[in-house]
Order: structure tokens, then sequence, then C-alpha cells
């Protein structure tokens, strides 16, 4: 039956596998809600089985809950959050489209490496990184660029801050442009209504505020977005995420377009349930709650905030690194001595702050007293060092 | 804070999950050992923590063993097998290039969809659904189309079909092309030596033979395929499965590009390692023992399996439903009566076969007497009805 010889070099003896219990406190992934785990393990089922069909329908309607949308085009993306960002962008630019991009940190510049492999004419709107910006300075962006979508980032993820959105959907609706946003830090944990604020095409993840694994990555659009989709000349230039072959799996016709995962899938139902049973008011105002006590014990400790206060995110602090200290080596302390994790800088902030994330599951204020002790007793040791 | 009323309609108040305990000997999903489950309850962590940096160096390791190569890119990508078929194409594929792809059911069609997206000139030798390439006609195709590409389905899911891959590698190396092949339903199941073969681009999923649920990929490509890669004079037109990029995640530079899901790599990870525990040899007999068994059970219900005995895959086998018999009514009734999901046909063997799967955990034989007897009384009582 087997006409070559089995080669047994890559044969290696892994060992039951065993991972440190690290406390999550970085950009992402967090901590994951033991219900949440508890319902990953539930038994496989088929991805056209009638129950699983019906999780799906329970999976999008949570999600417009969550998202404060009536999208009927809400679902899960196969993939991270990553994915479903480029699903935003495979499916609304046509080559030669104007996209208006506000880079005002990292996940602004992987807008536009994106959109432009999609043939979009990228043009840029900058800001120094913490920094958002302002009604006034996105109008003159639409009127200088007339673009076929903006691009922007609610919540950026590499510096913590916030990008107000109010009135957003309004100026591009005059300006005849769809509206891009990445809600991949904001979902689940910043105030954030797809609908009131006219957001035309939104992706997030299922690790961070939703306090599920990795693996799973919400994606909306709205009317006006599906209407430019069917408008296409051309064919979108990714299968994978071709929300007109996917919207044939998710709404009634129900016909087969990729394997999708029902544990995945298992897990973001409960995070979304454990959203549902919280009530987003409550969620956003722990979030709240949590970070401004963080906040205050960073001042005790003598540490800045990277942004001004009034555009902080609640998930994700950026604090800067004190003169003279190394932040890379009070990061590995904070693993090797302590199991918590956080995020160092990146891009233009590399070496210059840390990013604590309190996201989901997370954000709890007994995490924050045992980061703040770990931190406190690091740079003590670092200063008599 | 909230600056917009919350709206409460989509807020459902969801049941505790619940799932039928189906057997799923079908095309894919197939039940995952309970080691696997077990495994994706570990604590999450964070894509760049140093002990998962490890995992994923076990995860490679155990993946080329599997797939019998030594190739350095071998790694799992962050989405379901569609996923990793894509980024085959996406990094191989430069615009006009032809390629040839050798259709002989649903997944080469696929293929074809897939490259020309990506600006393939695509080419198609075809067969009837259920039979396979001979080397002559391979030889034929390659002689006319000289193609940069040379695409084929080693396991046809949708007709249970293998392709002989002998000599193949040999006669893509004389006409100077690459060897693409789909591998979903082979790997871990059924005889396969991506570099004995001289594959150079090869694709898997993580749920059928090798046992783990939904959600990873396996992808691999040969030193040749990485070179051409390098010598490309456009982008790869995708960002999320672009290889230059995540080579350097998977590399010794571990650059973050998106946030991986540890806890489905702890599932692949505990797969592979039940791979490694069996050994290949173990492994492929015991899929082949099983599946005679299912032949011989089904040839004792006069049924007749659609593909000719010397290229059946030991993963999947195609049954052809008998004259006057609904073949969605007997598929629905294994469903809620005995829990068993098995698969219909699709596209020229839709309403024709049904497909039935024995992959990783499920090619045991306990399943299929327990399916043999159920399609019998099925099929007693459809004749008496």
């Amino acid at each position: 039956m087997i006409s070559f010889p089995i080669d047994d070099r890559h044969r290696i003896n892994a060992s039951q596998l065993d991972v440190p219990p690290r406390l999550l406190l970085g950009p992402g992934p967090a901590n994951v809600h033991p219900r949440v785990l508890a319902a990953m393990s539930l038994p496989t089922l088929g991805h056209l089985d009638p129950r699983y069909l019906e999780l799906m329908d329970e999976i999008q309607t949570l999600l417009r809950y969550a998202w404060q949308t009536d999208n009927p085009m809400t679902i899960s993306v196969s993939g991270t959050g990553s994915a479903a960002m480029e699903a935003t962008l495979a499916n609304a630019v046509e080559p030669g489209d104007v996209v208006l991009v506000g880079v005002m940190g990292y996940f602004g510049h992987r807008l536009v490496d994106m959109a432009s492999r999609y043939g979009a004419d990228v043009q840029k709107l900058t800001k120094p990184w913490g920094e958002v910006f302002s009604l006034d300075e996105l109008r003159h962006g639409l009127e200088t660029h007339r673009p076929a979508i903006l691009a922007l980032v609610h919540a950026e993820t590499s510096t913590g801050a916030r990008q107000p959105l109010e009135g957003v959907g309004e100026l591009c609706r005059e300006f005849n442009c769809l509206l891009l946003v990445d809600t991949v830090t904001s979902l689940g944990g910043v105030p954030l209504s797809l609908d009131t604020w006219g957001i035309d095409l939104a992706y997030s993840c299922s690790q961070k505020g939703l306090g599920c694994p990795p693996g799973l990555a919400p994606f909306s659009m709205s009317p006006r977005a599906w209407d430019k989709l069917q408008r296409r000349r051309s064919q979108v230039a990714n299968w994978y995420l071709d929300m007109n072959l996917l919207s044939r799996y998710w709404g009634q016709e129900r016909v087969y377009h990729h394997t999708a995962s029902s544990n995945m899938n298992y897990g973001l139902r409960e995070a979304l349930r454990l959203v549902a049973e919280e009530g987003l008011e409550s969620r956003w105002q722990r979030h709240q709650t949590n970070v401004e006590f963080l906040w205050q014990g960073l001042a005790e400790l003598s540490l800045v905030c990277h942004v001004q206060e009034e555009f902080r995110l609640p998930t994700l602090t950026t604090v800067k690194v004190p003169e003279g200290i190394d932040s890379k080596a009070v990061a590995r302390q904070l693993l090797t001595e302590y199991n918590i994790e956080i995020g160092l800088g990146l891009g233009e902030l590399a070496g210059k702050v840390w990013r604590i994330g309190l996201m989901g599951y997370n954000s709890r204020r007994e995490n924050i007293i045992l980061l703040l002790e770990a931190i406190a007793r690091i740079l003590t040791k670092a200063k008599k060092g």
C-alpha cells in the first residue's frame, strides 16, 4: 500500500501540553471566561447541522446587539481580526477607488497596506501616534480627497487612543462615501453603535472585549456597503472572504462555503451571551470604572499615560516608560516573575510605552491591584539596581 | 459617557448551549479525540508568549512528520482549509501565470475559481467526477499548456477519488512547473509524502484526518515554491495569507503578524501528537482496514461504491443512491433518528451519492457497524413504504 519509506526524523516525542497560568493584561488576547472554554469543549457539530445553523442565527443576533446594528450581514469570519479587516476592504474596494485612511497608529498603516493590495488609490490623513482626528480635520480630508471610503480606527490598539465617531457618519453621507471602522479593541468594552454613528463596514476580533479565544472575527456591513458590493464591476479578489459567497451560507440558502468551526463558534456564542447578560451599559461602565482605577494607581507610581484623558480607551492604556528604564526588561520580569503579560510599544512608540489591556473578563479590580503591585516592586528594584 | 440610547431588540436570552451527540461520518468535520478537546481548554496564551513560540515550533515539526517533508515553511494558517487553499494560490500565482488545474470534482472547480481571482490564466484538464488522471494524461496536459503551476486534488472530497501522485513531481520538474496539491481529505489518513512525491505547495485542514475541530489549516511550501515567491514582481494580493509576512512570525524573527489562536493550536498540537504516537504506517493501515470493512458491509446491503476500488479513498467513500430512494430523506433520517451525519452528493453527483467519511478518531469499527445497521433499517423501511 505504501510506496515509500517513512521518515521518522520529525516524529518527536512532544510532552503532554502544559501552559503557564498567565494573566493576560496586554493588547490581547485576554483571559477567557471559564464558561467560554467550557462551551468550546462541547462535541463538534457539522457546519450544516440544523442545530449549528440555529446557533449561527443566535450569533448574528447577539453580535447585532453588541455592535448596536440591524445590519443583516453581521457574521463571524473564520479567521482572526486581521482577516475580517481584510474582508471589509476586499469587498468594498474596487481597483482605482480612492480610500482615505486616518493613520494615527499601527493599524492605520495596516489598513493602508491592505487597501493598496486591492488596487485602491490610498490617501492618508496622519496624526502623531496617540492623537485623534477632529471632525473638522476629517471634513477637510473628505473635501480634498473625495474618497469612496473613509477608513478610521475607533480604538487604536497600538496607541490606546479612542477616535470619536459622533458626526462622522453624517459627514460621510454628505460626501457620499462609505465609513469603514476598526473596532477590534472597542467591541464589548467601549461605547459603540454602528447604526447611530452611520458605520458602513466594521470588523473586530473574538479575543479582546468579547473575552473569547482568538480565531474568529466579527464582521458587519450596512445595506449601503452591500449595495456597493452588488454594483461591483470586478469580482471580489479574495475567495475566502467574498461576502457574496458568505451571505449564501449565513443567509437563508445555507449553501456550503467553508467548514466553519463549530467549537470556536460555541465559544463566541457563550461570550456574546455573557455580554447580553451583563448588558452593554453595565459592561461599558465596568470597563470605564476599572480603567480609572488603573490610571489612579499608575499616577500614584508617578507613571504617566501617553494619551490625553479625554481620548483614552477604557480597554487599553499606554503608559510612558520612565527615563532610564528598559521597557523590555520590565515586561520580561512581569512575565517570568509574576506570570503577567503586558504589551510593548509598536512602531513610533517602540521602547517608549507599555500597553496595558483591561478587556472583557479581565477588566477586574483584583487584576489591577496585582499588576500595580508587581510594577511597583519591579521599578523599585530597578531604581535601586 | 454614552451619547446614544441603547437598543435592546437584539438582546436575546439565548439558552445554555447544548448540542446533540452526533456521530460525524460525513465529509468532515469528524468527531474530535477527547484529548484534543481537553488541550483546547487550557488557559489562553499570548501569541508572542515564549511558551507559545515553543509550541509553534513543535507544531511545525509534527506537521512535517505528518506530511513527510523537510519544508521549513510548514505552518498552520489561522483559518479553515479553504484559507490555506487560497494561500497556496495567492503566494504562488502571479498575474498572467498559466495554472493548469486537474478538475475531477468540486474542489478542482474551487481551485479554478480561486486561481482566476489572482489573475491566473487558468487552463483545465477535466475528468468525470469520480475518476482520476493518468500520468500520460498529465504529461499531455503539461505539453499542451506549459503551465507555471499544476494543481491537483489528491483526495477529492466531493467524489471519494484518490489521485495517484507517484511520478507527477518528476514530470513537473521536467516541465519546470510547480506542483500544488490539495491534501484536505488525505493528511493523517491516506499515504502521502510531500518530499517523495515532489509536491511544492500543499494545504490541508485540521478537522478530518487529523481529528481536531475545524479552524486551522496546515500549509507547506517547498524551497522551489519559496524561490518563486521571492522572485515575484508583484506584491502578494492578500495580506492575511502573505507568506513573506507569515514567515517572519513563524521563523526566527517572531514579528507580530496576527493574533494566532493559542487554544486552537493547542488542539492541533495534541492531534498531531496522537498521529506521532500511533505512527503514520499504523494510522494509514487503520484507515484502510476500516474502510474495507465498510465497503464489505455496503456490498452486503447491495450498495455500490461510486469509485473504482483501486482509486477509492480510505477516508471518504461515495456510495450510489439506489433507484427510487431519496438521498436527502435517508440522510435526514440518519441524523434525526440515529444522530449520525453523512454527506450528500455535490455538483455532478448531487442526488446520486452519499458521502461517508471515516477520518482520524472516527475511523473505528464500532462506528461502521452502527452506521451499516442504521442504513439497513432505513432502507428496509423505505422499501416497505
